[in-house]
């Protein structure tokens, strides 16, 4: 008998997310056995490359599940919650990237370089993948968790618009043509006449010559609920469910890559030194930190690649618990794609291989 | 006998600040006498429009503050250095917005809403204005602290490139247009590829479709010297020799008007509707903040105003001794020209007017 590796679905194969994932899957070609893309009705009948096969994607229905291992669902909050759980009925374990299973008590809530074990507690058969801020964050944090014990968190992000899917993209795309090549960004409101009201943009001001602080809806209280999403995400992550917490978002003229700059106290006293150590032999982490010769992470030097790059790395000067980090992640692998392959990876492993 | 009106010098008038400068003056006419315009050798012989009139700019001589009582100084910290004493030596009272003299224990550092009292003892002659983080930052956080006990801050940054000068904001106009209509941004390293690495930027990195977590010069333990800036000077003008600053300095790819997401923690506890209050009465501040309505501060909408715009406060969820605040300010003018401008005019009003 043949080794059988196990089968996987992509359902949102179509989306932003979904195309990173399918650059995924040809460059871990060997994990997966029969690999079936799935979409919404309007999607289905197109042909993508996978693994350098032209795949039609299928709709999505019950059906669609038949005979899946895992089902990887890279797709809005609401179908997620519709469909994961019929496809765990019929048997896959479910990967999911949206936000509707991550604080589930009975759903994972899983990066495989801090907490790999928690994968498999999973009775409802969903395992989740965080938000794409908590995810870059949390390999850098977790590690330095683990040395130095930590006791709070306070985090400003610099977020690319891609966290706000392609319409994102496209508002920032649009808007930069309207304003390059003139003097606008001097006068009140000189770039928000220029760029409209009126567009199809996913932000409440413009995007191109500015930055916005606010990302999500509003989750009560003033908040955001991207910035309750990063409290909530790293108190289950770390299984700290006290982990004081104060998240900033806001979203930058930058098209892919999160950046986040970290305030982070521990209970025992640091060294840059020790941090550094850690931070370079990390899973996950680059470090990249030699600001004389200019060398600190930068959005446009990270988008693209795997890891969570950190520089700036320095310990308070008033208080010698605390450490100040500057941390990228590209929002579309780590923070997306990439996170949920990881996951998917590891169920694999459980499947036998003779 | 006329009241006489005092005598000003602009000196660094054909700079970026400068010409702010001018326009101010403009608008507050009836403050000054005889205003006269100074700048390097390179610049003199240039004429420039200020109050309506056309003015001839002289050469920084001397001579230049003859008959002068009150000169800013709008240059760099080397030329303030060198002159700024020359023309207190003159009789002339030194408003300076260079970094030369602020941490000088004999020249106040002055924002005129939080300590005006200090700029009477200035035993050098000489008042010095605050970095443009700082000076944005405290009209708010001062306001507070009023009220609550400040004890800590935590502040990051999304700076304007024109915190960089001329060449910050040229850097970010010819990078835009290198990448306005292309697909860049989005596999590593392509941004910086395509605006070149010899251009005459002053950023480590590209500044179009990106974000540079480093502003000023290396200031030891991987600090830059405007995070330490932003440390000592709030120590100073708020009088708390010994209160924790955690600052990180980020250029944003915005023209002008610098953003700040901060943390602060008092000695009492906070309350939302409390803050509220105080902010939308605090002199030189507009509280602008009711998300719901897509009301919060953002650069574009800010920029070319006097006040210091906050949004986004929200009490910190597991300390109530903590605020969270976005707050905005024009780099080139509260930042700049305006509070040296406001400083001035204080001191114009010690002089006799009968």
């Amino acid at each position: 008998m043949t080794p059988r590796r196990p089968s996987l679905a992509v359902v949102g194969a179509t989306g932003a997310t979904g195309g990173v994932m399918l650059q995924i899957l040809s460059q871990h070609a060997d994990v997966w056995g029969e690999v079936s893309l799935i979409a919404s009705p309007r999607s289905a009948g197109r042909k993508l490359v996978v693994r350098g096969e032209e795949t039609e994607v299928l709709e999505l229905t019950e059906d669609a599940f038949d005979g899946v291992d895992v089902a990887l669902f890279l797709v809005p909050d609401d179908v997620s919650a519709r469909w994961a759980p019929i496809a765990a009925s019929k048997g896959a374990v479910v990967v999911d990237d949206s936000a509707a299973f991550r604080l589930d008590a009975d759903v994972p809530l899983v990066v495989p370089e801090i907490n790999p074990h928690a994968v498999r507690m999973r009775p409802r058969g969903i395992v989740a993948s965080p938000n794409c801020t908590t995810a870059s964050l949390i390999v850098a944090v977790g590690a330095l968790h683990a040395e130095f014990g930590l006791r709070e968190l306070v985090i400003s992000s610099y977020q690319a618009v891609s966290g706000a899917g392609r319409e994102g993209v496209a508002a920032l795309r649009e808007q930069l043509s309207m304003v390059a090549g003139t003097e606008l960004g001097t006068k009140p409101g000189d770039v928000r006449r220029a760029v409209g009201e009126s567009e199809d943009s996913p932000f409440a001001a413009p995007v191109a010559l500015n930055v916005v602080p606010w990302a999500g809806t509003e989750a009560g209280d003033g908040w955001s609920s991207e910035e309750l999403a990063i409290r909530d995400e790293c108190r289950k992550i770390l299984d700290l469910p006290n982990l004081p917490v104060a998240a900033t978002c806001v979203y930058v003229p930058v098209v892919a890559t999160h950046s986040m700059s970290v305030h982070a106290r521990f209970e025992n006293e640091v060294e840059v030194d020790r941090a550094h150590e850690i931070l370079a032999t990390a899973p996950g982490v680059v470090l990249f930190d030699s600001p004389a010769s200019g060398d600190f992470p930068t959005p446009s030097d990270v988008v693209g690649t795997d890891p969570t790059w950190v520089g700036r790395v320095r310990r308070a000067l008033d208080d010698p618990r605390a450490l100040e980090l500057f941390v990228c992640g590209d929002n579309l692998r780590k923070g997306a794609a990439l996170n949920v392959a990881q996951i998917a990876e590891s169920v694999a492993a459980e499947f036998p291989r003779a």
